[in-house]
């Protein structure tokens, strides 16, 4: 059975992940939500209702299980799966994203990578060679391709988007600063950097 | 007064500014929270809480004042201050976020860029020179730089966030995969590219 779990809450997660991934790597075995609610700058009842939402987590008292519980919102988050990511338009974003390390700890993978300028197809980034766009649908069947990710500019984003929906990606990861338009059955995630950095201006704003 | 508002609410704000900043420039006077939820995908409701928090908006049956719910916005994110940003690290990263165009609509600006790289440092990255991190202090008082991005690997960010902060930022990107000690009065946003990619995951292991 599926439950229905908020946005929130899910946005939440990744930041649990990290947090605890951080955690284990320093040898700290237990974890209260008191403490994680303070490295995190979430309440400590927040914590306590998002985990609670997938299942019992932790022991009253004594707190949770780092190891066990990042174990568990790693199959939550499905990070189990190993996606496979292909970049399309490697521009300066996309060329970053291509050597974001990050994402390999997380079992994320870039397997292709996708430009319409004939100057840089047949190029090699962070050790993938970058295909024409002409070769998109061949290249995502047989890299096994489950990610589409968009760093091209808003105009050309929805054209790139149609493409890897007809060559079967199973999710699309925005970087354009653009709303697009997919399948109800293909999940869309919009990335702005401009986010972080307006919060960031928000709290300065409130300093001064 | 100073309210205190959810994380979630200011992240919300830069996706209201940019979309009413659209609108203003197509010449839309007036928006009601059901068409500007329609064009976000978020509900109606939603957009009345969030707007709510900030004090009135907008009339009953009319809808917002798209210029003044704007500047109302542009206020509350302090984003007339029009910061001056400095990227630490011209590598993949930090390239891409000194090309990355958006910040400009926003009103941010880099205006300085660092690099330990002897081979980088005295090259241009998006018409910005690049400077050796020695002279940081100097070049952060003179460029009148307000805030520091860090765009160096994890083992280098905390001895960068240090020299920052001691050149006298006012706030602090960081894109390194590490949690930061700074004094509680220089506000801190950690970017993490992994978390939008982890939510995309997580809709796609529901979807199969």
């Amino acid at each position: 059975m599926k439950k229905i779990i908020s946005q929130a809450t899910i946005d939440r997660l990744p930041l649990y992940f990290r947090t605890l991934r951080l955690m284990e790597s320093e040898e700290i075995k237990i974890i209260s939500s008191d403490e994680l609610g303070r490295t995190l700058d979430i309440t400590p009842e927040q914590i306590r209702k998002d985990l609670a939402t997938f299942g019992q987590f932790g022991r009253k008292g004594i707190g949770y299980d780092v190891h066990e519980l990042k174990e568990r919102i790693s199959n939550i988050l499905g990070l189990q799966n190993c996606w496979r990511l292909a970049i399309v338009g490697v521009g300066h974003l996309g060329g970053a994203l291509a050597n974001y390390t990050n994402f390999a700890s997380l079992g994320f993978s870039v397997v292709a990578l996708f430009d319409k300028n004939k100057s840089v197809v047949g190029s090699e980034v962070n050790g993938i060679k970058v295909n024409s766009i002409s070769g998109m649908k061949r290249i995502i069947a047989s890299k096994s391709v489950d990610i589409g990710v968009i760093a091209v500019p808003a105009d050309e984003a929805q054209g790139v988007a149609d493409l890897l929906v007809a060559a079967g990606v199973k999710g699309i990861w925005n970087f354009a600063p653009i709303k697009l338009n997919v399948p109800s059955t293909i999940p869309l995630v919009n990335e702005d950097l401009s986010i972080g950095l307006s919060a960031l201006s928000y709290h300065m704003s409130q300093e001064s």
